[in-house]
């Protein structure tokens, strides 16, 4: 059936597993396309332009923004970050769904700017102990960073009302079949599937034809 | 996680596998519950007041109308049929799924006065011949009453876009695993799960306690 993609948005604080169920979803279903951002950033190394970023210079990405071609943008510690929309648009089109990996922010303009495509899912973590636990696992922080990010966390959380779905991820293999369930489900409303107007139409040809 | 029922309108042309889907589901989830139809047809032998329908006498059925106790009737060859409202509130209350096997008539009064909590499902066939083939394999009726029995399909039909899913049952096993992924993706919208507000507090408190 002909469908139209969806604009997915995936949104939980560090540590919460949103990145570990993105790469499970684009196994599950490898033609879930992956929204890449632009940014004013410069690239670390082994960052390739077009698949980590879009990595542009500011006037480039402000004429980006003033010629409407990003979904949505914000300022991060003095550098520029934005979802461009074409990619975004032929998906859509081309009936495949684009997953964004964007913080509420992000996400609520992109809820602006396209509506009815969107549906967005925020994933809590099952204690804010367990959170931790998961970013000091990682290794790679001190108490003092570790303190920060789980700040960041609360201000993240914050925002879950303002998502479609809200899951609590106390088991990725739980936490990944909803997430599927969710995605199974959003492509069968019927606003999305383009096709069904003739799909029903050929049912009312057929009974005629038979009469 | 504590949520609110939810009120599932499953509606399809005779032939297309609501029976079976019903079935179904209900082997998968028994906590779902069937919402029994009040009537003031007179019982068939082996029919169970309570169980296959409310047996009422038509001033009792019209004093329920009256004082707002059906979700939805309607009257059908000089018989009134309804949905009582007052197992379906407690359901909702209590968190428990209600099924409600009802044409688009009764769907759409359902829908109009219980909005949010309602979740409408149409299933249908993937040809007219299919649907044919599966109403002569009943062995049950002659020409006449398959013919009778198509057009009423025809006209069900016309109301697909009246629902919030569409399914084409071209395969059960398809067709229940995508029932499943709805009910599993409704179930965790974020207006259905009342408990969150809770959950994300404690985890708030948890935060602050642990600063």
């Amino acid at each position: 059936m002909q469908r139209r993609g969806l604009l997915i948005i995936l949104s939980s604080p560090s540590g919460a597993g949103k990145s570990t169920m993105t790469r499970r979803l684009r196994v599950w279903d490898p033609t879930i396309a992956f929204s890449v951002s632009a940014t004013t950033r410069p690239p670390r190394p082994a960052e390739v332009d077009g698949q980590d970023y879009y990595f542009r210079t500011r006037p480039q990405f402000e004429a980006m923004v003033q010629d409407g071609e990003m979904l949505e943008h914000a300022e991060v510690f003095g550098n520029l970050y934005g979802s461009p929309r074409a990619p975004v648009e032929a998906n859509m089109e081309a009936g495949v769904d684009t997953l964004f990996d964007i913080d509420w922010q992000g996400g609520q303009q992109i809820k602006q700017a396209m509506g009815d495509d969107v549906v967005s899912i925020f994933i809590l973590p099952p204690s804010m102990a367990e959170l931790e636990r998961r970013l000091r696992a990682r290794g790679q922080d001190d108490d003092a960073v570790i303190a920060g990010r789980m700040a960041k966390s609360m201000n993240e959380i914050s925002h879950w009302a303002e998502y479609d779905y809200v899951l609590i991820n106390a088991d990725p293999e739980v936490c990944e079949a909803e997430l599927r369930a969710i995605l199974t489900a959003e492509r069968l409303r019927r606003t999305r599937q383009v096709g069904l107007t003739s799909f029903v139409r050929g049912l009312g040809n057929e009974h005629e034809e038979s009469r």
